[in-house]
C-alpha cells in the first residue's frame, strides 16, 4: 500500500506550510530562503552555473508532466521535487494564474566587499526604493544594461518579495545583489573602488544629455536612484559627485523611477561600449 | 430647512452611481467619459488650456477643505462640485488610499488625421498593449521624451482605465491620444506624413546604438511597441521600415515594454535636439 506521502501534498502539510511562510519578509530573513514562481524563473534558479542554491521544487502533477526537463534538472542537481495539490500551490504563489511550479531558494545577496573587489564599471544603487515592482524592474533593466551589481541600500524593499522576483524576470539570478547596506557605506565603498557616483533626480543640476556629450559617463559609474514618491533626500544627494536629471522635453512633471533608471543606465552602457 | 441634497451624497445617489459605472470600459465608451483620481490629476484636468472637458468634480468635505484652490478652479470653470461621503468616494476609486477627489471628464482622444496634420516629429504607437499600467507608463515616458502623440492602436488597452490614468501621472492630458485605429492605418497615416516607422522588438535586426551612431534617428519617427508578453507579430513588424532592438548587454532575456519604450523614445529625443 503506497504511503500517503506519495500523493500530492495538501496545503496543511508541514513542508508546504513552511514554504508558505516565506511569503513574509521576517520568515525569509529567518530562514535565509525565498520563493521563486513559474517554470522560467525556476529554470534560472536551477542553472548549474547560477548563484542560487535551490532547496526544494514544488510542482503540481500536471505541471510536472508539462515540464519534464525541469523535474529532471532538479533531480540531477539533487534537489527534492515535491508534488503538491493545486490548492497547496496556490497558497505559495501571489499570481492569479500560477504556473504550477515554485522553488524554495536560498537568498542570493553577496557582501558589498565582493562587488567592490570585482572592479565594477556600472552599479545601480537603490536608496529607500519601496515598491517591489519598481525594484524588480530596475534590477531587470540593470541586468539588460550590463550593470555589474545592484545594491538595495538603506530601507529599500526586500528583493526577495514575490512581486520583485517576478518583475525582475530572472535578472535576480544574473547579477550580484547587495542588501542591507546603508547608502553612505555603499557610496563610500564604490567610490573607493574608483567609481564616480551620480545621483539621478528630477531636480538635478546636470543634464544627462550634457554628460553624454561631454563623455562624463565614460568612466566607471554608480547610479543612485531614490524613492518613487519623494526621490533622494538632500543628505543622499550630497553624497554624490553630481546630481543628474533626465531631461524632460514635454510637459511631464517627472519620470517614474524605473523609467529614469533605465534611461540613465542605458546612457552609461552606451558610453561604456568599446569603440 | 436645508434640502438633503446639501449633505454629502451617499453611494446610492444616482449621480454617484452613474459615475461609478465609469469604472467599466463599456460605460466609459457609452458615456464618452472617464474618472480621474486625486488632486494632482484633477488639477491637470481642470487646467484652462488643457484638452479635458470636466463634467463634475466629486469631493469629500475634508478634501474640499484641504484643496480650496481646486474647488475654486472648478467653480470658476462652471464645473459642478459635488460633496459626497467617504464611502461614496471609495466606490469611485481603485486605490487603497484615495485622496478624496475624483473628476468625471470627457474622453480626450483625437482623430489620427489631426495628429498627422500637425506634422509630428515623434509618435509612439502601441500595438495590442494590454496592461493598463504599462500603457500609462509609456504615455508618461512619451510625454517626458517630447513625443507629439501616442496612438493606442489595434486591440490595445483603454487609456481611460483607472490604472492607465494613474500610471500616466497626468500625461494623458499633455499630449494628443489616438485610440481605436488599426495598426496598419496608423502606420500608413504616419508614414504619409513623412515619419519613418521603427518597430521595437528584442529580435530586431538593427541595433539601437548603431542607429544612433548613424544619425538614423534624426528624422521624424514613429515607434511601434508591441504586447508585453508576445511582442510584435510578424505582420506588424512587416509594416515597419526597420525592426530595432535595444541592445542587451547583460543576461536579461528582454526588457519590459515600458523600459524598452523609454530607451527608444529618449534615443529619438536626443537625436532630435537642436544642435
Amino acid at each position: 500500500m503506497p504511503a500517503p506521502a506519495h500523493g500530492p501534498l495538501p496545503p496543511q502539510h508541514k513542508r508546504v506550510a513552511a514554504a508558505r511562510r516565506l511569503r513574509k519578509r521576517a520568515f525569509r530573513a529567518g530562514d535565509r530562503a525565498f520563493l521563486v514562481e513559474g517554470p522560467q524563473a525556476v529554470r534560472e534558479a536551477l542553472a548549474p552555473d547560477g548563484p542560487a542554491a535551490v532547496h526544494e521544487v514544488f510542482v503540481v502533477p500536471e505541471a510536472a508532466g508539462r515540464h519534464p526537463e525541469l523535474v529532471a534538472a532538479a533531480e540531477a542537481a539533487g534537489v527534492p521535487v515535491t508534488r503538491l495539490t493545486a490548492t497547496a500551490l496556490a497558497g505559495l504563489t501571489e499570481t492569479v494564474t500560477p504556473q504550477g511550479v515554485v522553488a524554495v531558494c536560498g537568498l542570493l545577496d553577496v557582501p558589498l566587499a565582493g562587488v567592490v573587489e570585482a572592479r565594477p564599471r556600472l552599479v545601480a544603487v537603490l536608496a529607500q526604493v519601496r515598491d517591489p515592482g519598481n525594484a524588480g524592474t530596475v534590477i531587470r533593466a540593470a541586468d539588460a544594461a550590463g550593470a555589474d551589481a545592484v545594491v538595495l541600500a538603506g530601507a529599500s524593499v526586500d528583493p526577495y518579495n514575490g512581486k520583485c522576483v517576478r518583475a525582475s524576470a530572472g535578472s535576480l539570478f544574473h547579477l550580484p545583489i547587495v542588501t542591507g547596506v546603508p547608502v553612505a557605506d555603499a557610496v563610500a565603498g564604490l567610490r573607493a573602488a574608483g567609481l564616480q557616483v551620480l545621483a539621478a533626480d528630477g531636480a538635478g543640476e546636470r543634464d544627462l544629455d550634457d554628460l553624454q556629450d561631454g563623455r562624463a559617463l565614460a568612466g566607471p559609474t554608480a547610479w543612485l536612484f531614490g524613492n518613487e514618491a519623494w526621490g533622494l533626500p538632500p543628505e543622499v544627494r550630497a553624497l554624490a559627485d553630481a546630481v543628474v536629471r533626465v531631461p524632460i522635453h514635454g510637459r511631464a512633471e517627472s519620470l517614474n523611477l524605473a523609467t529614469a533608471a533605465a534611461v540613465c543606465l542605458y546612457a552609461s552602457a552606451r558610453a561604456h561600449r568599446p569603440c
